[in-house]
């Protein structure tokens, strides 16, 4: 069978500001400074595994640009940009939508834009039994990480250990964010993965888990899949989904279907999620300092310094982020990093804010 | 007798760097955010006791043109550019010489140009009292600044409180910064003043008290002296002063002369010595915070944020300072502020750390 990919690039990059801003989300920036973006470093590795012809890019017409510049032999008509976000659940049925009207049934990848895969043979081997998996009756098939600590900041997928189909296992239930207790319990037990947020299964099978789990999105797909190809094609697109609701995948399907499979995968998979995952992918100094770009330091210990041009000078700092881009600043506590969301509100409320975000 | 006025102004200003820069320096930047600068403050609050012609400035060559533009009143004579930075012994020297070769003794004032007073009209009583006592046959009047709190980062001056002169009683001897504990007994004793750097006395006073402890500083200037007014005086200057010890008038005249006066003053004074300075002048928000310019916070406690145009976004921070320009951004943590001369130390040794300097 035919195998594609969906990757969801709709996303807005908050925790990474100020590098990442609204009209230009880390997906589409260089933020690990190896000479391609985080959007393309996702397309590279699963090239062995789908035509680039049967890729797909979901994300906002507002960043339609980037995609066709960054990924210039992608068809244009790949690209789906959905006229508002509307959490995982709907992108993924338009997708599947989308795939099924070129005539034929698929098995689909789905994948974030901005994740870090280290091992990325380990990766695509993972990725191959996925879809042999998937392609069988309705398995829906999620890509869950062999948790190596006891990571909060990830959900965990709960699976029966006692039942194997190969190297997988099928899903007990899906876990939200745990306290440091339960994760370290997790870790113990061996039967939880953190949630990658990575799926294969058939396009036809997440299409009849959405027409029983979520009629109502099952519905809006169908109108948008009468509309491809009319004329009507963008407006009914529009139509359909500023009306769709915002639901997640895992919510709205994962936690409701049967013959889901969790499949272990151990490929220095990391979300990538803030300033902080910088630490364990860039050289770190004998000061347990990530330092790039124009900086002077009398002192300074476990901090995170991305400078550009402008010289930024550290004095007897522990613990602090320093990102600097031409016209703001950022300067954090890794404990507090998190609170950029805080700080992005209060710029939302400032009359002149608009142009930092 | 004249009353004249040496302001001293060849500092580099490093601890508020990098607002202060080798080409402009604190004494000429309006640091306190008040519309005049540092040596404007210190112009103006002395033109009640000195004629704007009897007040020199005494600089580097290289700040000629900061002295001319923010003093346009000010004779340019009276601008006395040091060849080089020989510490304030042969600088107050200079001031006496020049003063003297005009042709009459003179009672001079010797100040900082960075120091900030918050009484003025206090100081100048405190100054008054200063100018007679220094009228009086070969006194030295120092200027002692009562303490408030045992700070450990000014040097002390011990006087005999057991015979007074008006308010002023005879200096016993001048001690270094102490430790906190002997700070703590000196403010306990009432006996110990804070050591202002401020001075008052005949310029015929201190070429005595000179010519007695410092006799090649002496020597040197009255070779100064003679060639005043000729065409060579640039070049004689330029000559002997390089060849000039380097001496500090406390250590070199104040604690062997005699005749050496302490009047206490209260009159708010601030030696801004450094970017802490901030939190005792300008305002602070409810979170203990001073914010100038563009700032925008998420959480940040006992901060000192000095921001233009570019933003600065704080997030989670305690007790860090920020000074922001265009080609430079220092941030340091309060308690290592003093290391700023370390990462100055580290810029000159840097290829292209010249341009931050």
């Amino acid at each position: 069978m035919k195998v594609t990919a969906l990757i969801m690039a709709g996303g807005k990059g908050e925790r990474f500001w100020p590098r990442s801003r609204v009209r230009c989300p880390k997906q589409f920036l260089d933020i690990l400074d190896c000479g391609r973006t985080m959007l393309q470093l996702t397309v590279d590795r699963i090239l062995p595994l789908a035509a680039m012809e049967d890729i797909y890019i979901a994300t906002n017409e507002k960043y339609r640009r980037f995609v066709t510049e960054q990924l210039p032999k992608l068809p244009r008509e790949n690209i789906l940009c959905e006229p508002a976000g509307r959490n995982t659940a709907p992108c993924i049925g338009l997708g599947a939508t989308y795939m099924l009207s070129r005539g034929e049934d698929a098995v689909m990848m789905v994948l974030a834009s901005d994740h870090l895969i280290r091992q990325e043979s380990i990766f695509r081997n993972v990725m191959r039994e996925a879809i042999s998996l998937a392609e069988e009756g309705e398995n829906i098939v999620t890509i869950g990480i062999s948790p190596h600590y006891p990571e909060t900041g990830y959900g965990y997928i709960k699976r029966n250990v006692d039942i194997a189909r190969g190297n997988a296992n099928p899903v007990e239930c899906f876990v939200e964010k745990p306290s440091r207790k339960m994760a370290e319990q997790y870790l113990r037990s061996g039967e939880y993965l953190w949630n990658s947020g990575m799926f294969v299964m058939k396009a036809s099978t997440v299409m009849r888990a959405m027409e029983t789990y979520l009629p109502e999105v099952y519905a809006g797909l169908r109108r948008i899949g009468a509309g491809i190809g009319t004329p009507q094609e963008q407006a009914v697109l529009r139509e359909v989904f500023l009306e769709m609701p915002s639901v997640s995948i895992d919510y709205g399907v994962m936690e409701k279907a049967k013959n889901i499979y969790a499949l272990p995968g151990a490929f220095g998979w990391d979300d990538v999620g803030s300033w902080l995952a910088m630490q364990r992918y860039k050289s770190i100094d004998e000061d347990n300092n990530v330092i790039v770009g124009n900086v002077a330091i009398a002192d300074a210990h476990n901090c995170i310094i991305e400078a550009k041009d402008r010289l930024i000078a550290a004095v007897g700092l522990d613990g602090i982020v320093v990102v600097d881009t031409e016209d703001a600043t950022l300067i954090g506590d890794k404990e507090h990093i998190e609170e950029i969301k805080k700080l992005l509100e209060k710029l939302r409320k400032r009359e002149d804010g608009e142009r930092y975000l």
